[in-house]
């Protein structure tokens, strides 16, 4: 129990200060891709921006590991794997604002948003992060690339938007072999986020019309 | 309630006159988009319509934002959220046509439609309404740009239906950076329109047939 | 009640006939469209057939809309909505076969199919059936029109599974306006039906392991 | 009863050394396809490892369908289906791991993982293998084929994500007969696959919500 506390103060303190650090790592990520023509001086300052931000992770990441006295529980490990996932990945860090929202949740009494409401938020705000991210990715491996199709950032954008909705229209497409690694998890990311989506706008919308139907006698 | 009472009338006695509106908002904008080889003064007088119905559709916005007493009721917003979208973008307004069902239907004693064909009416005259809206916008942006594979309407229209199928060829897709961005829309868009489609086809066809197998005794 | 006993006896009699004159119709416009090189004279006897078996279900349709005695009730004209659009389309006629189910079915005690084998055994038999007749038609309209990229039965045949399945690949396409109708209507389609088996194999999956998981007391 | 237990013997005893064996075929024909520079004694050592392993797969077949006392059981011609359909394609026979899964799950009391994790781990495993056999034997026909975009393996395995997550570049694709009948099986199989993964998914993203919406008393 005295673990347990111990771990539930650490991740009530840092839960903020780590989001914002998070927000900094894909900011300075993106300045990183997209300002090329940027002096050398500020270039270096913005990889160190982004090797100590993801080094504040792998801190964050040790000390719970430490702290965390039961680490076999099922739930525990559930939460270690997206941990896990996103020291790998730091550039999906902030799909862990879930915890924030939990946080902010339980100083109050009731849920801020209603069940499908809070599904298709989750996952809009995931594929909005997962598309912005695997673009920035992409477009670093693929713009100098021999044969390449997706020379502008804004290409790569458009790209991620026809992977995400599984549309593919296939006008461009990644052609190296990290780009293409990159573009299949997006595609299967994807696939699952937007079902979820899809799944939740479908079932709210069935309830709403049944609420409407029951409410008159005479049917 | 003084206000809710004056809304109420508002609401009730502008309905009819803006749906007609929105169709002649749509119309003229097609005619504006099509028919290239007008007289200028032919032109111009479809450009006047166009204005004059969108002026009509921010009058409306304004007179029920002063009307509306209670602007903070989570039921209040969520309507209002769409008349913002569609006072925004007026080629999405006759998807109000809900509330002219509803205003129908309140003054009958039961629905005119089933549950699963009134989502399936509503998301397929929803999906047509933003496929046609979307390849008009789009064919007006790509016609003359240079590169473009989307030359006449029909393209237009082929490539819109591949797109909100979510099949996507990708023989005809738009090059411009305002194309990429309707089209970005229409695929997310026409995917939860068509995921309510599939969702609510799916579960009538489940419906209808649990009922066939609950009706003999013997299983 | 006199109406609807003849109507009764006129589709007990006529179901079987006219199934296989379908699958005559079916069979006989493969013929004219697949044996480009058969001589004139058997060229118009096919034609004489397609022509025929037409000609039967027009026959059939004005006796039941003769014979129908109360055409305003819901069950009748969601029947001769179908009934209507196979008239119009025969290469769809063989969906009628859920009647012909049902007949057979009626004459036994029990279904011969659990709920969620009947769902996706019509909506793939409706998958495969649409996938080949659009896959004729679309051949026959585009093998000769220039720039065209399905040039035999084989590359239309992949083009069909391609966009049944919202794959959509775009390495052939249909480039005539009368292919890029049927291909609309067989996009839509063919969402509709494999959301169907989607749904109901998702269903059928989620049923079974919870009846596996129900079955153990502790949990 | 007799012919019961014997079959249930021969099925408990042969379990796990054909699980080994399905996974030396599909290693022996993952060499046999990738490494084209083996000398010739190599390569017909692992052809023999293939047909010798093959070979077990009918041999296991044929003592089942002899042993088998009731084949006209429902779930026997259901099990059944699996079997033929994986002696006749024996690159998914590691599809029949669900029987293993219940083979190891009949010897502890309750179930290794939840219901959704288990329709989601067998849908993603199956969707890896099928996507890996088929990545396999289209790039085995397509690599030589003339016009073919496939040229390496890697190609294949882009070309076959593309495919099972129904988005559909199209910058790869089959050219040949058999590639394209192949590749026919994966855009339906991985329809069916990944609408398990995503219903089940959706399913339980909402009974996650629905829990912890249901836990606070005021709502």
């Amino acid at each position: 129990m005295d673990a347990d506390s111990r771990l539930s103060r650490w991740i009530a303190r840092t839960e903020i200060p780590l989001f914002v650090a998070s927000l900094v790592f894909l900011g300075s990520y993106t300045v990183h891709v997209l300002a090329r023509g940027l002096p050398d001086g500020w270039r270096a300052f913005w990889l160190a921006v982004i090797f100590a931000t993801w080094a504040l992770f792998v801190l964050d990441y040790v000390v719970r590991w430490r702290l965390g006295g039961h680490p076999l529980r099922p739930s525990y490990l559930r939460h270690h794997l997206l941990d896990t996932v996103v020291v790998a990945l730091p550039l999906l860090r902030p799909l862990r604002m879930v915890r924030l929202y939990d946080a902010v949740q339980a100083r109050l009494d009731r849920p801020l948003l209603s069940l499908y409401s809070r599904v298709i938020a989750y996952a809009g705000v995931s594929a909005v992060l997962l598309g912005f991210a695997g673009a920035l990715a992409v477009y670093q491996l693929e713009r100098d690339a021999p044969g390449s199709t997706i020379r502008t950032f804004g290409d790569s954008v458009w790209w991620a938007c026809s992977t995400l909705s599984t549309v593919g229209f296939g006008d461009v497409t990644p052609v190296t072999a990290g780009g293409r690694t990159i573009a299949s998890f997006m595609m299967f990311g994807g696939l699952a986020l937007l079902g979820a989506v899809t799944g939740a706008f479908s079932s709210w919308l069935i309830q709403i019309f049944t609420r409407d139907d029951e409410r008159p006698p005479a049917r």
